[in-house]
């Protein structure tokens, strides 16, 4: 990774020290073809057991419509999609594993078997034990049933119950709700903020209250599919820039800027630049003082989606701004998640008094959506007092240290292996690139045998030759635990033949 | 109301012994003059209003874009509009009041003033204590912070945190959530079901997975927001029937059959009848049975939002089909929320097994959103548990019982006093007409001086003419407290002119 391809000094400023180094190597040609071989394969024998099937000779599992409800059009018809049968159904025993307790540093799973081909599941009733868990958005290392944010919890609870009745501004505004507002302004740096009881909504509800018909959104490559959602919703004309790429981004600003709305020629309504803080598929992190250059050259808006970044980047905890050191009253639209460092909840929307007074009237999930349980807001307050270090410990800042100290090694050490890793050298959110289809279900089933909690994601999430596993970091996580996880990462990739990288 | 217009044999299928009886009596001919003039007469003074501003007569409080960025396009142009600046700006001060402590059966308010005409508000640090909730939608009151939920909520907070760290598919799904989704499958009497983690948009995103384009959605008059966003991003066909009119859905069920697709008179690929089981706004109750027979003559399907229904009707609670005594299995899709009756947050889908399979791989909200806090989940247990009568007591029974009493006494008092209020006798949501939009604010102010929380709703969510206050029953209501404002509606209501019922 010392070769990073795209070190760039626009992207240091003065203030940030650390250099800015992102690593996208690419997949090596054979393995390329390999893995265009296996879904060749794959399709093949898949159309082959649909004709087996049709014949009756081998048992179909695919629900169908009932008797009752024959001469009906089917209710669900993309359930017989071929893909899903034929790969998704082979590998799913990977994913949807039963958690039982807190999914913390280690968890505990259920034990379950299938026996007919992963249609079905049955519990053993046996619990595997201290699985090292490298799946869960657990940055911080809050995922935690004891402590002072427990412990502040249970007090919340004892005092508001868990639901809050009716919608805002009914009778569900309660001051804990208000409490919180003034707390996350105050962590972002912002004149005003908002919450909402789901972090996906917040993006697809709001992106419409701030752009429509008329207006441009520039949104990232692999921006998530509640931001893609948000935008196809509001009407908007959607551009996509390629990641991270901010030439392609200024061409299209300028384009946008020079001819206008296609048609008309009129000039566009408003221009909403969408992006990322850390992207969850990649592991990157935003350009964003290059974003805010361009935001303010072509007079655009920035919409800067901190879901993964809030909490785990910057000397403060405070996101992708913290990071490079710039200023939050520069970003239009300030928008996260409190659902990974905080484990809580909901999402949260920062800005200026004006934007946010306008969003409390206008937003769909402010107006028609449940407020978010009080015990959960409770758990977002107590959190942030620690990362803030106004609960007067060093707790915070610890963590931070921590998370910080634990990406940097167990990212070093996969790329020593000989892994190909993607993403910022700082992104606690850790790819590694298992390309095959047949690699990527025996990764997550090796790393299941040796008690390994991973995530494996593959197309369609991400492009067809670049299934990945996804390790994120905790500061939760012991050297030991790190330690574990790599040697068996190193064990299964020797067995897998996964460490393919040519630096 | 003994003299209901719509009493309907075919609601009242044998096993259903109360009738169904519901009203929608009209607003007299002078109130509807009378509110019409109400808003010429805003109308006016607000343009003279604006011309004073213009003029600098009289100080503008609306935000503007600041100098920083006064040569961007503005981001949110919409905040100037004219009835938001007039009319919702007059009286502000009846909506968000700040609650603390439990939304229960009485609440305590934070007392606020406004010195700038309502565009912020300062609290003054008083607690006005005791007021008597007639906003929430604690039906079954729940709204609790002791006894045996939240006991139960501390124990799974002690257990599992707050969080879930992942989505369920990664590393998020918890034992406690798949415990869940058993309960309410068993609760709702269908195959399966599975959880959301907000109610809104359990439909929002749920309905774009059943239907596409080529599909028509028939949508009654008064769905909710979350109902009618969902129908739209499905980029479905939308045609809305007149308010639980059976005549007028059997109409357009007849022509989509005879007529199919608009241009290319091909047959609709799916025809979904989209109903709620109360309608939130009105207090009526689908007329169920007619629905489900339409739906069966035409090969339709059902699309069933039990959000303010479950726990609220029928005799065990298991809401509109309980109520109507019919089978559960003929309802295609049962959606319903916790957030009301179960004092919790999120929502549900029930149906046959495949259906449920097919969302969780299909429907952006299970795929891509953060699952349900555990804690939230263990309230929805509890109190499901309790109203299923399995923990062993005759607590969920007694407020069952209770809830239909206060019901059933809250309205006919109303009724008899002159109001006109619509809805069915056994809907715990009523909706008292007050019409005039001056009449609306001082309606609000005037139970608030009275230390009864009342919600006032005007347009646009309800018709221009039909501004009301609803009240939600709960069965934690006392007779005293029910007496209290009922005498408090009275008093208002004679003070306001508010009796203008013809019956």
């Amino acid at each position: 990774m010392e070769d990073a391809q795209n070190e760039n000094d626009a992207c240091n400023p003065s203030r940030h020290k650390k250099p800015f180094t992102e690593s996208f190597e690419e997949t090596p040609l054979l393995v390329v073809a390999l893995t265009y071989l296996g879904y060749f394969i794959l399709t093949v024998f898949g159309y082959l057991r649909d004709i087996l099937q049709r014949w009756d000779i081998e048992k179909c599992h695919v629900p169908r419509e009932r008797d009752e409800q024959k001469d009906f059009v089917p209710l669900y018809k993309d359930f017989d999609s071929f893909l899903f049968r034929n790969l998704y159904m082979r590998c799913r025993d990977i994913w949807n594993q039963p958690v039982c307790g807190v999914p913390g540093a280690t968890l505990d799973l259920l034990e379950r078997v299938s026996h007919d081909n992963n249609w079905t599941f049955q519990h053993t009733g046996k619990v595997i034990k201290g699985v090292i868990n490298m799946g869960s958005y657990n940055y911080l290392g809050f995922a935690e049933n004891t402590g002072p944010c427990a412990e502040a919890v249970i007090e919340a609870t004892r005092k508001y119950g868990v639901g809050a009745g009716s919608t805002r501004s009914e009778m569900g505004n309660l001051d804990i709700h208000e409490d919180l507002e003034r707390l996350v302004a105050r962590f972002l740096g912002v004149e005003s903020a908002m919450v909402f009881g789901m972090g996906f909504a917040t993006n697809s509800m709001n992106i419409p209250a701030l752009a429509g018909k008329g207006c441009l959104i520039l949104s990232d490559q692999l921006s998530h599919a509640s931001l893609v959602l948000g935008a196809r919703l509001s009407g908007s004309t959607i551009r996509v820039f390629k990641h991270n790429n901010m030439q392609h981004l200024e061409e299209l600003l300028r384009d946008a800027v020079v001819h206008g709305q296609p048609e008309s020629r009129e000039p566009w309504r408003k221009i909403l630049i969408v992006v990322e803080g850390i992207y969850s598929m990649e592991g990157s992190i935003v350009r964003l003082p290059e974003v805010l250059a361009l935001k303010k050259r072509y007079k655009a808006y920035v919409y800067l989606d901190e879901a993964h970044s809030i909490g785990a980047l910057g000397p403060k905890g405070r996101g992708v701004v913290d990071y490079f050191g710039l200023d939050p009253g520069d970003v239009d639209v300030m928008m996260g998640t409190f659902t990974k460092s905080f484990n809580a909840l909901g999402g949260y929307i920062g800005g200026k008094t004006e934007l946010v007074d306008y969003l409390r009237s206008h937003s769909h999930s402010a107006l028609y959506a449940a407020p978010m349980s009080p015990p959960v807001a409770q758990q977002i307050i107590a959190s942030m007092t620690i990362i803030m270090g106004e609960d007067g410990t060093a707790l915070g800042a610890d963590r931070l240290r921590q998370l910080s100290e634990n990406t940097a090694y167990f990212r070093a050490v996969l790329c020593s292996m000989g892994f190909i890793v993607h993403g910022n050298t700082d992104s606690p959110v850790v790819p590694l690139m298992l390309c095959m289809p047949a690699k990527m279900a025996a990764f997550g089933r090796e790393m299941q045998a040796r008690n390994i909690g991973t995530v494996v994601v593959g197309s369609p999430a991400t492009p067809v030759t670049e299934g990945r596993a996804r390790f994120c970091v905790s500061a939760a996580h012991t050297r030991e635990m790190l330690d574990r996880a790599l040697e068996a990462v190193s064990e299964v990739g020797d067995l897998l033949q996964l460490k393919f990288s040519r630096r």
